[in-house]
């Protein structure tokens, strides 16, 4: 799906999306388990056996960034995203598994115009991540700026 | 600073530290945006001088990611870290630009032991991320659940 750039006037509440899937790879994870979340139930198959998930499973940091990519390959903010301000409530609610398919549904929950800036606005976005099996595995609320057409 | 492994009943109330400074390079702001956050602002040298920010910035995303991995770098949860199952208030407060050194104060603002497994509890952990000239980039909440003894 490719979505034609929304300004912040263009986000009415209760819009709502959903992404293409995103695959999980055990490289990926592991690669960037070593950078930016080297626990050892991300970073080391055999390790993360006796860890508390039983194998390895995605850092939820990853799952965070896989899923704003998502997001932003849709074309929704493309030349209208003036950056975020904040995430809140993120919640990992299963774990993210190597070969997992995950995909995210985005909802606007509020919106607001900036009260010192008229070129901008926020827009606040529920996120709600499913995996193949349609189990939510991530939730999480951006506090998304937008310039205002 | 080197920090012996902490189960649950070893985060008092009141219980913070700081981590070693670590660099945000502009090759690494680029490579990560590449992935998992490719807004302009965040992967084109040139084309981030006319976006929000008039230059290069990295992802919140990485810099989360450095932040966490520097507070599992002192080795306070080797061992006894049993993942986290949240965040919550994360704020962008500031940009961190190429070049910078982030460093982390971690503060224990409460813990909960589980009402469900006797072996768990989880700590909430105020964090503030701060550059060089002492300026508060980023704060987050984390709710990361760790090993009784």
């Amino acid at each position: 799906m490719k979505i034609i750039p929304k300004y912040f006037e263009d986000f009415e509440l209760g819009f709502s999306f959903e992404t293409k899937p995103t695959l999980i790879s055990k490289e990926e994870i592991i690669d960037f388990a070593s950078k930016y979340d080297p626990q050892l139930f991300h970073l080391d198959e055999e390790k993360a056996k006796d860890g508390p998930f039983g194998q390895l499973t995605s850092s939820g940091f990853m799952t965070l960034g896989k899923s704003f990519t998502q997001i932003f390959m849709t074309g929704i903010f493309d030349g209208t995203s003036m950056g975020a301000w904040g995430i809140d409530e993120l919640r990992w609610t299963k774990p993210v598994y190597p070969g997992d398919n995950l995909k995210t549904k985005v909802e606007v929950i509020e919106t607001k115009k900036s009260s010192k800036n008229p070129k901008k606005g926020t827009v606040r976005l529920q996120h709600t991540v499913t995996n193949d099996g349609n189990e939510v595995v991530m939730t999480w609320i951006s506090n998304q700026m937008l310039k205002t057409r």
